[in-house]
């Protein structure tokens, strides 16, 4: 989890923001949280959690809807200072504040809707095992929450992203680590969240922040932490997971980490739309400067002409490419050092234009046979590369067997190729958790229906984050014996009819 | 994990029954699975998980009735060889069969019902992002799954328990670790298991079961194990997470443990039916030995006459009580052990039947004063024993915070006493997983609604090991991303009606 971004730029005990197209500190954001401001912040959680829940779901759902609303409210400072902080593009910050105040208001939904505490009545009566009692089952929940914001969505994905607000419809106070990368846009953004919940009556201690990655590492450590919500490299997951495996009291961990994203294009799609799909690819691989992580990393290519042709756009378009500006120290060098290690194993075969000031790396496309992939040529590069690899049809079930799970694997095949698409799919299945035919990776849409996650290393765990489901990370089910009434949670309670209910095994929607 | 309940009995290879009526071995049951054999057994089993997935649902609802059919077709023998190797009772034994069949095809009206597989449908259309791809999510299983069965339920949490019913339900092999406390019995029901599956045309592989501590540890090491499921001994638990967290890829380890399970009398209780409470309390005590993991180990009981009229009743009961045959001598010596640990701390008030041959204990009775309860006597005490805290009004809730958290918490209170109730059910509900009134803990009905779960030390995750959801232990999301029909899984094509699905956020049941 260290996060040198900023390295010889400040004192220990400052957290400075660093602006990506100069590489040079542009302000002094604050101090990093100290280990008695940690431990405050977290107990203000704990207190906070009895009666945030008792404040029920229409409470959190206007919560939520007044985060947006106070995003919004600040969308142009949020969106220049996202500029200078990260380097992203205007349209691209403006895309995402909408994605993250959609996001907000969509758990709104979730809550409103009900569905999601699976809310489960079994009424007394004879068993096969004699007198049953009457069980009411519903999910609350698990306490406060830390989430570690990503560098590369400052705002989906950070302080007001999917964890925190996925987190707060659950019912938990979160204390969120405000990634080095963004300090001043995670201010920003967390005083606007702390409006919002000011002003719609959330109790004291809700949200917190901190800032340093030693604040970050006793924050998890803190008993009072249920839980928590990582976005980023594998490493600093391992990292985290390791602080976790040495608590008293093991508490789950969402880790959504790293990927290759393969791609698989059939000779039937390199045949017929070869060019389409290099210039579909060349954008996903770019977008965001290849900072996402669903971007394509590998690509598997048929040899040939067609596989020929299509390899020859991907390569003019790369190297028709400005150079992209990285978030942060780190990840510009890391992308230097992986990317000069792929060119050792791969041929280079384009590059985009010579890298300028501050974090701004050449793109580059690389190319290998799919038979002599290794472990050297899976692993990610963060970053404005893609690598593409040759295959005869006869080794591409065994290259795709070989593959490190990711969040996504593609396929991109025509319709009469509908049983080799299905056989390239099962494979596939079994190395992520979102599938995708003729399309790429890159913008996950934030539905009800999304997952993102996938078997380790991308993510560790079953669940999402993104897209309705991922509210589930933060609840625990609980289960009332023959309760009086007045002691169930609304929900259960006879009566309550406004949410969809199994009753006696047979699910119930309201009237 | 060391389970040296037939120690001096057996050279290092041989596993041997034990009577525990003499303490003496009967028979050699088999050999230790050696680390070949493990291995075997776990790639065996990763090469049935894609032809079993591919049978479908339909399929596996068949397998779960023919295991349960095979399991009572064979009652007879089932229940004489458990009797001679747990000495639990043939009544008990007899219902724990009938528990454990009806929970398999549970299973498999679950599977029927086809909720469990959270189908979601959104539609490609319009976002205020742009344009949306058409999404379609639902949950495949993860893979293998290790079970280790519990010593106290050799059927129901055993060879043919939950677990396995449970992961097989979600169309994940499985790779039994026998129990060393009832290996003749595992052995017998894993056979009735494969014939069920040989009789409906399982895939080679679907099941396998191991003998030994070191096959145990071995298979949950093996790359192919993609999860695990536990119930047993909080330190048996730890011990598995360690080895367990040492793994490359890291999996989800399901443990069901341990706990105190606290019951709360209130003053009017005591006063309305001390002793009608006394004679339930000692029934749920003394049932099975005192051998569950829900047993009620801690009883705040109010100072005073009522509660004095209540604790004399206990302990009138409890000295009448015979001697119990425990399981297996670990579990015998560790009673004594702790039994006795506790005597030096809080006053016996009550002993039964002094012990006879073999694993046979004494059931106690304890009194301590809620303000001076330590963590000496917030230890479990697996057994026929447990600890009356006499409490004052004003010291019940510090104590209850002070708590290790439970698979369950209890209150028995009068109507008129609606509102302490719901304050103590605040209170009990951040230290367990199902809350009862009026009850005892132990019988835990298998049912939709039903939650066997709770905070650590309890149990560590967020979901059940008994009931319908148990199948959620198993699953994974999937989404595929603009798929062609013919390639998505049956319940997610856009004419597939006979499951409840969410379609473009609203929730569709069948027709």
């Amino acid at each position: 989890m260290s996060d040198p971004a900023n390295r010889g730029h400040s004192t220990v005990d400052e957290i400075t923001s660093v602006d990506p197209a100069t590489g040079e500190v542009v302000e002094t954001v604050t101090t990093a949280t100290t280990t008695e401001q940690v431990a405050v912040l977290a107990e203000a959680a704990a207190a906070a959690a009895a009666p945030f829940e008792e404040l029920g779901r229409a409470f959190r759902a206007r919560l939520l809807r007044a985060v947006a609303d106070e995003l919004e409210a600040h969308r142009a400072e949020i969106v220049a200072l996202g500029r200078r902080e990260t380097a992203l593009p205007e349209a691209r910050l403006n895309g995402e504040l909408t994605r993250t105040c959609f996001q907000a208001r969509l758990f709104a939904d979730v809550i409103d809707d009900g569905g999601y505490l699976e809310a489960t009545i079994d009424h007394a009566g004879d068993t096969p095992m004699g007198p049953g009692p009457d069980l009411r089952r519903m999910l609350v929940p698990i306490g406060p929450v830390a989430v570690f914001g990503a560098s590369n969505f400052p705002l989906a994905f950070s302080a007001p992203g999917g964890d925190t607000v996925s987190a707060l419809a659950a019912g938990c106070p979160v204390v969120i680590k405000a990634h080095s990368s963004h300090p001043a846009l995670a201010q920003l953004t967390f005083r606007a969240m702390t409006t919002a919940a000011q002003r719609v009556g959330a109790p004291e201690g809700l949200l917190g922040i901190v800032f340093g990655t030693a604040a970050g590492a006793e924050l998890i450590a803190h008993p009072a932490i249920k839980g928590v919500g990582f976005t980023g490299s594998a490493g600093g997951g391992a990292a985290l997971l390791d602080i976790i495996n040495r608590r008293p009291e093991p508490i789950p961990f969402y880790g959504e980490m790293a990927g290759l994203n393969p791609i698989v294009v059939t000779e039937g799609a390199a045949k017929a739309r070869g060019a389409a799909i290099a210039e579909g690819l060349v954008g996903s691989v770019l977008g965001s400067g290849g900072q996402l992580c669903t971007k394509p990393g590998l690509v598997f290519v048929p040899r040939g002409a067609a596989g020929d042709a299509l390899v020859a756009e991907a390569a003019r378009l790369i190297s028709a490419a400005p150079a992209a500006t990285l978030l942060n120290r780190r990840i510009s060098e890391s992308y230097r050092e992986t990317s000069a290690a792929l060119a050792s194993r791969a041929e280079v075969i384009a590059e985009g234009a010579a890298p300028g000031a501050g974090f701004a790396v050449a793109p580059r496309l690389l190319e290998v046979d799919a038979a002599k992939l290794s472990a050297d040529e899976l692993d990610e590069c963060f970053g404005p590369a893609a690598v593409l690899a040759r295959y005869d049809a006869a080794e591409l079930d065994t290259a795709i067997t070989a593959l490190p799970a990711s969040l996504t694997g593609a396929v991109h095949a025509e319709p009469d190729e509908v049983q080799r698409t299905a056989a390239l799919s099962a494979l596939l299945k079994e190395k992520s958790g979102r599938l995708l035919y003729n399309g790429f990776p890159t913008g996950v849409l934030v539905s009800w229906a999304q997952h993102h996650g996938g078997p380790w290393p991308s993510t560790n765990t079953l669940h999402t984050s993104v897209g309705a489901t991922a509210i589930r990370r933060w609840l625990r089910p609980v289960t009332w014996q023959d309760a009086p009434e007045a002691v169930l949670p609304a929900e259960l309670r006879e009566r309550h009819a406004s949410i969809p209910r199994r009753v006696d095994g047979r699910l119930v929607l309201p009237a």
